[in-house]
């Protein structure tokens, strides 16, 4: 079935007659005709299912089938504190969230990051990539993506976090992922992950992070890229944490 | 430290020039200067350490630092049945499939798949992004690439498989990696991924694999892209399993 990103559907018949985005994705891009099948998303766990009734790639007018469904999150959850990637490592991994279903993305600005926003700044690019990605998985919750945060501000949230706090890092000596979640106490099912950038943590980082009560984990014996290291310890933490 | 892989190190005196593809990644590509150090890499477990004495993008001269290195396959051994994805994709998941260790990937020519290779056909520039990966991130091992199978092949191998066979499936009611992981028999360290095209398995193809031992693996309540399902198991595979 198709998949349409809707604003809202707190009242479902606001949704029954779509423009802008929606319209263009499902009367332009998804080219649906009358008579096909849509489920609307939302992003906040609501589904509802409907059937085209007239599509142009300016409206679409819709029929809602059935009612307005709640789903609730499922599985542990992660929020991710990502040290900014490169332009496209980091919109696949903006792509690789919202796929494996993490709770929030807080893109952050460390030292050795080479794209660098403007603190405070929502990229309309990574929120247009999540959206895309949200139609094309048809997760009912969308992994909430924050404004450029500082190194200092992203310390703060990482310090009051009320779960277990996992650093994927390099250097040689740190332990693997798997005596991480095996350690007494780490299976909280309420994860904080946090990625370096391409050149990774400066020392100064691992410093903060370590006296921010964060766990470092290895990701096995070769060096990840950043993209490949998120995506395979979010994988790990939500099939398996 | 640069890393660069070369075809042999089995006589490591021949490795101290470097022609072709290692001197224009050498000398072109990473602009190695004379006096830095290079960690040479052959893909079958050796590693030297060697300090450059001359390079041009057509030869670089090296002279070795200590002796060769024999490190052994380190953690769980997946063997990656992947049914060929389209293109970025497939290019996509061949990178991660080399950073994550995989020991062998065996490209599938299923009934769904878009791109279809002849059957026997070893696909040149997979070949090309596995060197780059390699040399990226600098892995004893490579992922030895296996040329296209037909469906029927892959199957003869999966039935013949020595381990535990884990193919990723979407219909509903699929049991999750978690549950499949936790059954008795199934960590054996020794693992045969077995997944699907864009267009997923077709039912025959899933009676294919349930009578050859296959035990199917959920992967979330989303609909992951074909390289997201593979890099989510295959993380999972290699780093708990």
């Amino acid at each position: 079935m198709l998949h349409c990103l809707v604003p809202s559907l707190e009242r479902p018949e606001e949704a029954m007659v779509l423009r802008d985005a929606a319209a263009h994705h499902l009367g332009g891009v998804l080219r649906a005709r009358p008579g096909e099948r849509v489920l609307l998303l939302d992003g906040q766990g609501r589904q509802l299912e409907a059937m085209v009734a007239e599509a142009t790639r300016r409206e679409v007018r819709l029929e809602a089938c059935g009612s307005v469904r709640t789903l609730p999150r499922i599985g542990p959850s992660v929020t991710l504190f990502q040290c900014i990637a490169k332009a496209s490592h980091m919109e696949w991994l903006v792509e690789k969230a919202i796929e494996l279903g993490a709770d929030e993305l807080v893109p952050v600005v460390s030292r050795n990051c080479v794209v660098r926003p403007t603190i405070g700044e929502r990229v309309a690019r990574w929120d247009r990539i999540a959206d895309a990605a949200l139609e094309q998985c048809g997760a009912a919750w969308r992994t909430e993506l924050a404004t450029a945060h500082s190194w200092s501000q992203a310390l703060d949230r990482i310090r009051a976090f009320n779960g277990s706090v996992i650093a994927c890092a390099l250097p040689p000596g740190t332990p693997p992922l798997r005596d991480v979640l095996a350690a007494p106490g780490a299976l909280t099912g309420r994860y904080a992950l946090v990625v370096g950038p391409e050149g990774d943590f400066a020392d100064t980082e691992l410093d903060d992070l370590q006296a921010a009560g964060a766990r470092f984990a290895g990701l096995g014996p070769t060096v990840l890229r950043t993209d490949t290291a998120t995506t395979a310890a979010l994988a790990c933490l939500r099939l398996l944490g």
